[in-house]
């Protein structure tokens, strides 16, 4: 696996960076000879080329930032962010009033330029070219998206000496591999007040993501204010909807960031929380209330009944206005057919106009929409199940189901962008997205039908999440996605991506993200006490069920507490990934210092579990973790008794290894909605012992 | 020192708490014999009344709430609120979908009724009746706002067993002592979003604050949309203020909290920003800029020019439309005075008009603007400097200068209320304020005098504070300040207040409270790494500059980074006190057992130095702390010497005593804009080594 990392001339060592130009050329980043390990560079995601110079700008109080945008332009904002943030970073009191006024005369010190402001649009210029001297930043691009990105990546070369910060000396030119790298958050099944909303943009922002899908609407709320059908809102939110003013907020915001807004309205199923208010337009009779539950449900609109189409017209002629992207997502997805079945007006619709089955009689509704969203100035995006025939090849086929309709999609000429694979509501290790690619190596496309996959979308499906966890569910691991979104193809070191994943987490914390921070919170809460020491050490080695297991355990609902142990566990647990790759480290070479510290986690592990306990007196909320913390005692013990065999180059008979793997696969039962997700690395060491030993 | 403590049965033995009546009445809340330490309740602010009785009321996922509110009303929407966070702290799944409807006419659970809705008004009665049988609870009030008390009261009951969660069964009556019970937040030195305040407000609700006084306009901004002169916000706040969609949308929210929201214009100093659009409405000819500093500065509103009060007039129509309270605060304060007497129209003016002085010039300001705020409906409050001859008596006197003003002005026939003592920005211990009373047990007024007092006002002015850092120093030092404004004066206990504190602080978290979890993270991002240990030592050792004294140390400014090691520290450690506590205790009985547990503490903080030098050679931002490390590890060496000596028995002469002093006070000395305050306890310690030991 080529090594991806670039370097960074960073740390205490006065390090004498000789002279030492790199060209990580897309699309084979190289790794580079010379400097130790602590002068890698930690950009994410990775630029399309970077070459690393001798020397340092040097950043200190007198920095200033000046450009050839003006004080209301959007590049002017974001050069005053940087510079907040920059201070933010440093606690340096930087002199310059970097909110009044950004002198573009001025020599020296950080200098952007671009051509033109750029269009929110895809396909739009992101490209800009860095070039960091001893005595001058010089950031320059075609359009002040561009800039956006490269203060980003300026930013993230931060560096510090003994002298204090700086940035090392270097080239890079820079652009995206893809042009639609998007974030879906589902605001319908949990809403998500603006700060939410404002926080995440930030955060896509820092990792260049451009696209925020905005899922508007579910089963389990309408969240946008109609101020043309106000009983949408009113009736089907439970108060909890985004007026008119919040949302040109949001949209002004993200904007501001670079980032387009995709409104999604997700019909003609998921749409129970509109008939609350409409009950007339769903498929079958009868009174509506908002659902609570998760699933797939009945309801949906009546392609048959002539009345939805002006009332569609209508209503999106109304979210055209409030949304100026081009685009606008219908949603489509999982229409559960029984009213449509049970329903004789449907029935004699169908057999009238020829509609064979349920998938031809959407079809119908969605070529009678889109003449209503062409009319409104719209283009089309929607599910995989909106890829029907007849219907023209300006929409776009959003892939959840997998990657092999999107490559049907484009054979047929169509645009896609994939989310297959990006679920970051299941709860996946991070290698799992990044190694999944739009258009990955053994693509069986040519060239242009390549070029219709536009990118892809992480998907934040809200039924097991709430403001306080969302952004533990979404950050880190979304990075890797922008990642695989942005940089070249080439870039796959799943071992680097993490180091710098860790460091990239931390800086979105400036942002206002509450990914980490939460944690703590939430097990305080649980105890009643400030001590929760017991508690993260155990969370180091349990995370959340994944993929839908977690549904198995509980009925959850929207009114479900989300305050549990489980929630407080990231999706994926970083020490637990390092201790698995130790162990398989360990079995590889025997290392007696690295069997020292695989001895030193597990001891401690098994040691907490009295600590543990003694916790769970006070807390009735807490107590169904004790089968997971008792799991990982045994667990450890077991794994204790291996290592000292290994240790010893001793062997031990089947029976043996059979009898501890008992014990093991009790500890890796799910408890408490989680799973102890260090039992398969313990288990390896138990099967290393089979034998005669060596 | 009475005992103020209430009685909870609470913790896993299964308390057979016998039929305890304990009236604990107004004003002598006394201490109760029978049931042992985790038996207490932990009520903040104590309630006037309460009896606890034998026997539990379980709280199970079984549980309702229902009374007599219909949907759309503030009490049912607090009950709805209550479910959840009473659903998110046990982690039950509750059945009732307490969002959808809240059965009046069922059985059990938890029942609430109410007379009429509560106008948000002084002396609006929030009396409440909380009886908790084993069987149901039930919450009865003359108002709405009574309920909503009522609800905190009893989510602070919460208490645990064996057998799981209960509320113990309680009698309370409860009723504020003072009807004006404040937060002040200042938005002009550095703005706070809508989010900022939302988070705040629950927190005052949660403590049963009732004002929120907005002071919207200061030298360093003008936060407020204007409609009717938009030149004031677009010119005035570098883009940072609240749209008037915003406004309205904080009135609501404080007012379905039942906290009246009293904005604060202040007037005719503090008032640079205002300037930037008009300038010639100021005192002084030429343009302004918004101010970076902070201080008090010369620019003043020119009460000679008669073109202001159309201005006013104009201006405040406006704002009286916007904000419902009767109440305006109108500023007053600190008029530097040299734009005035360097104007010669202003002085032949005064000459005119017999104004001998700039107090009487402001005394006629306030004259011509009281009849603006009459015009438009508002009661006129100001600080202490509008308190002049010739105002009429239903003015507002608000006290930052001392008690002797608000004796002066209740003598006088005015309404006063206090904020002197309750400077939360000056990062003093919330014992401090907490004994600060508006009218203390030795007032000299009469009691139709003291009902002139309508409370006090916690003051967060914002030189110091940006919204990463505004929740850490409002709370919880300000839940002290609620319960000196609700509760009983008799209740004074000081130990018991931290006792409760402390819970109260975990409990705020969960409405989005910053103020715990943002240490960690300001750390984090100072040092670049997720493991933050060493600095969390040190940080309990260490507080904030107190008063103004952080302002000598460094020039700052609204754009200054308010990120670093100081920024991150308590404004009161909690671990400090109870260190300089164990000391106090120790030094009278010299229990060997405390002096162990005070060796083990100085020692890990004495070890702990090494530990932060390493952490600083990775962040030049920290390496200012060293000083204080160093300083209390010499500290702590010296106490442990100090300690050695004392434990056993021996004495030392006065020079090895003044030797020591020395080290004790370089220790002292403030670094890094904070200073260790554990010092003065070990000083105590080698204080008490002098002469011949016992």
């Amino acid at each position: 696996m080529a090594r991806t990392t670039l370097l960074r001339p960073v740390g205490l060592l006065a390090l004498a960076v000789s002279a030492l130009a790199l060209a990580l050329g897309s699309p084979a980043l190289r790794a580079a000879a010379g400097p130790p390990d602590d002068g890698v560079l930690s950009l994410l995601p990775v630029p399309e080329s970077v070459a690393v110079r001798a020397g340092r700008f040097r950043v200190d109080e007198g920095l200033t930032i000046g450009g050839s945008a003006p004080v209301s332009s959007r590049a002017f904002r974001a050069a005053a962010r940087f510079m907040s943030r920059l201070s933010g970073r440093t606690g340096l009191f930087v002199k310059q009033d970097f909110l009044a006024g950004q002198d573009p005369a001025g020599e020296g010190g950080i200098r952007y330029v671009f051509e033109r402001p750029g269009a929110l649009l895809p396909n739009e210029d992101e490209t800009y070219s860095l070039t960091v001297d001893p005595a001058k930043v010089s950031l320059a691009a075609k359009t002040d998206l561009g800039v956006l990105r490269g203060l980003e990546t300026l930013l993230q070369l931060l560096s510090a000496d003994e002298a204090g910060y700086y940035f090392p000396c270097v080239s890079i030119i820079d652009k995206p591999r893809f042009t639609w790298r998007g974030l879906l958050v589902d605001v319908g099944r949990h809403f998500h007040p603006v700060e939410v909303l404002k926080r995440n943009l930030d955060a896509m922002a820092a990792v260049k993501m451009n696209v925020f899908h905005w899922h508007l609407t579910e089963d389990q709320g309408f969240r946008v204010e109609s101020k043309v059908f106000p009983k949408l809102h009113q009736l089907g939110s439970d108060g909890m909807y985004y007026t008119q003013a919040e949302i040109r907020e949001v949209v002004d915001y993200a904007a501001d960031r670079g980032i387009r807004v995709l409104p999604e309205f997700d019909i003609p199923g998921h749409s129970t929380s509109w008939f609350v208010a409409y009950p007339q337009y769903s498929s079958a009779p009868g009174s509506y209330a908002i659902e609570r539950r998760f699933g797939v449900f009945g309801p949906a609109f009546n392609p048959a009944d002539e009345r939805i189409y002006p009332f569609f017209d209508a209503f999106f002629k109304e979210m055209a206005g409030l949304f100026p992207d081009p685009y606008l997502h219908i949603g489509g997805d999982e229409v559960e057919g029984h009213q449509w079945e049970a329903n004789p007006a449907i029935q004699a619709f169908k057999k009238k106009n020829g509609l064979a089955d349920n998938n031809a009689l959407q079809a119908y509704f969605n070529k009678r929409l889109l003449k209503i969203l062409i009319k409104h100035g719209k283009k089309m995006v929607g599910w995989d199940e909106i890829f029907q025939p007849d219907l023209p090849t300006d929409i776009v086929i959003h892939s959840w189901r997998g990657p092999k309709s999107l490559v049907e999609a484009a054979r047929k000429g169509y645009q896609g962008i994939l989310s297959n694979g990006y679920y970051i509501d299941l709860c996946q290790p991070a290698e799992f997205h990044y190694l999944n690619d739009p258009v990955p190596a053994d693509s069986p496309l040519d060239d242009r039908q390549k070029a219709l996959v536009l990118g892809g979308e992480a998907t934040m499906w809200s039924e097991l999440v709430t403001s306080e966890t969302i952004d533990s569910r979404i950050w880190p691991r979304t990075a890797a996605i922008a990642e695989r979104l942005w940089s070249p193809a080439s870039v796959r070191d799943v071992d680097d991506m993490y180091r710098r994943l860790g460091l990239v987490s931390l800086e979105l914390e400036e942002l206002g993200l509450l990914h980490l921070k939460n944690q703590d919170m939430i097990l305080r809460r649980l105890l009643g006490r400030p001590e929760i020491k017991p508690l993260k050490v155990l969370a180091q080695a349990v995370e959340p069920l994944e993929g839908y297991k977690r549904h198995d355990q509980a009925t959850y609902t929207s009114l479900s507490p989300f305050t549990r142990f489980v929630d407080a566990c990231a999706p994926e647990s970083l020490p637990a990934r390092a201790f698995v790759k130790e162990v398989d480290r360990y079995l590889t070479g025997r290392d007696p210092q690295l069997g020292a510290k695989i001895r030193r986690t597990m001891t401690v592990w098994k040691d907490n579990h009295a600590l543990v306990l003694a916790a769970l007196a006070a807390s009735p909320a807490l107590r169904e973790i004790e089968p997971l913390s008792l799991g990982l005692a045994q667990a450890c013990e077991t794994g204790l008794e291996a290592l000292a065999v290994l240790s010893k180059g001793e062997g031990r008979p089947a029976a043996w290894a059979e009898e501890r793997s008992k014990v093991l696969a009790g500890a890796a039962k799910p408890a408490a909605h989680a799973e102890l997700v260090v039992v398969p690395a313990i288990a390896k060491l138990v099967e290393a012992c089979k034998g005669p030993g060596r």
